[in-house]
C-alpha cells in the first residue's frame, strides 16, 4: 500500500475544497506521499496561475522536513538559523504559510500544500484538508 | 469561464482513469488550461513517480505547440525538423506519445499528458480523457 | 521503518565495491528508498568526479520507472517509444546501463545505481550491489 | 594521493554518526574533497529528505569558501557584505550552520556538511566529523 493513496488524496484535496469555497478564495491543492512526489493537483477555478508550483512546493517542503510552512517560515527570517534555506534543493523549498505535514500513527506520511491567497487561508484550507486525511 | 474548468479536468481524468484501469497499467494523467497551466493532476496508485513531471510536460508540449507529442515526436528525430527541441523550454518540452491536445469549436484550449507505460499505452489513455472533454 | 535503511545501503554499497575492487575499476555508487530519494553514495578513490551525479541519477531512474537504466536506454534511442526522456525531471533521467531496481516481496522499494566505468562494468557493478540486498 | 580519501569521509562520517546518535537526531552528513566534489554522503534512519541536498551543499559551500556555514551566513544577512550570496552558484551555497571545512597542515582541503537538526545541531555534529579528520 502507498503511503498516501490517491482516495486519501482525494478525500483531502475536496476537504480543502470545501474550505476554500466557504472563504470565497480559488486555491492550488496538493497532495505529496511519503517521499515527497506529488499523488494529487488541483487548481480551482480563478486561482493563481503563480500559485501551482507553490502549492507543489508547499506540500514537498512540509514533508521534506516533517514541519509546516509556516513553522519552517518563522526559523528562516534574516538572522534567523534556517535563513537561506528557501534557495536550497532547486527553488522547491516554500518558507510561508500553506503547506502541512500529514501523519498517521504519529509519523509524517505526506503533506498537503495550498496556495491562492494569503497566508492565513492558505494555511486554514490546508488544515481543513489536513483534518480530513 | 476559463477556458479548461476544474470540472472539464476533473471529468477528462475521470475517462483516462477508466481506460487505464481497464489495460490494467496505473498512470499520471494532467490536464493544462490554454495558457499550458496545470489545472489538475492524479498519480494512480502504483504509477511511476518519474512520470508525475512527465504526465504535466506532455500536457504543457501538447498546448504549446497545439499537436499531439506522438506526431512532434515523429518531427523530433535525429534529422527531422524538430531534433533538439526537447531542450528548449526548460527541459518542459516532451517529445513522445502521451500528449492530446483539448478543442472546443476547433480550437485548442488545453491539453492532456498521460504517463506510466509504454508510448502506445500513454496515448491510448490520453485519447479516452480527451474524447470526452 | 524505512523502505531502504542505511544498514541496508551499505551493504549494498561494500559488495558493490568489492565487485569494483575486483574488476579494477572505481566507482561511484548510490543507493536511494522508495521515495526516490538518496540513502547513501560513495565516491571510491580515482572514481571520475562526473559520475556523481550520474551515479545518484541512475539510482533515481531505476527507481522512478522500475526498470534498469540499461532498459529503458533500449527504448529511449532514437525513433524508439519513449526517446527523448533523459531531458525531462531537470535532467536527472539517465538512460545508460548502471542503474538496478531493488525489490523486497516482488515490489520495488528503491534502487542502486554505479557510474564509472564502461556500461557493461557499471552494469556489473550494480548487479553485484543488488545481489546483496 | 586524493586530497580526501574515501576512508577519510567514512571516519568523519561515523564520527559524525556517533555524535548525531548522541544528541538524537537523525541527520544527513556529506564530505567533499578539495575540489568540492561529493566523496561520500549518509543518510540516518528518519533523517529529512530535504536535507540531503542541503548537507551536500553546505559541505560544497565551506570548502567554496574555505569557511564554515555559520559564520558565512554572519556576513551574508541582509545589510552584510555577502547578502545574496546564496543565490549565486546554481543555489549550492549555503549560509546556515552545518558545514565545516576539513584542514590538513593547514590547507583546507576538503569539508563535511551536516544537516537534519537546529542549527545549533548540525554544527555540533559537523564539528564531531571534523575532529576526526
Amino acid at each position: 500500500m502507498p503511503t498516501v493513496t490517491l482516495e486519501d488524496a482525494r478525500r483531502v484535496i475536496a476537504a480543502a475544497e470545501k474550505k476554500a469555497d466557504e472563504i470565497g478564495q480559488p486555491m492550488n491543492i496538493a497532495v505529496v506521499d511519503s517521499g515527497g512526489n506529488l499523488v494529487a493537483h488541483v487548481r480551482q477555478d480563478g486561482a493563481w496561475i503563480g500559485s501551482v508550483n507553490i502549492s507543489i512546493n508547499k506540500a514537498w517542503t512540509s514533508r521534506a522536513f516533517d514541519i509546516t510552512t509556516k513553522d519552517l517560515g518563522d526559523n528562516s527570517q534574516p538572522t534567523q538559523q534556517f535563513f537561506g534555506i528557501h534557495t536550497t534543493n532547486g527553488g522547491k523549498v516554500a518558507i510561508f504559510a500553506g503547506g502541512i505535514p500529514l501523519s498517521r500513527d504519529g509519523e509524517v506520511v505526506g503533506a498537503v500544500g495550498v496556495s491562492g491567497g494569503s497566508g492565513e487561508q492558505d494555511h486554514s484550507v490546508a488544515e481543513a484538508g489536513a483534518a480530513a486525511f
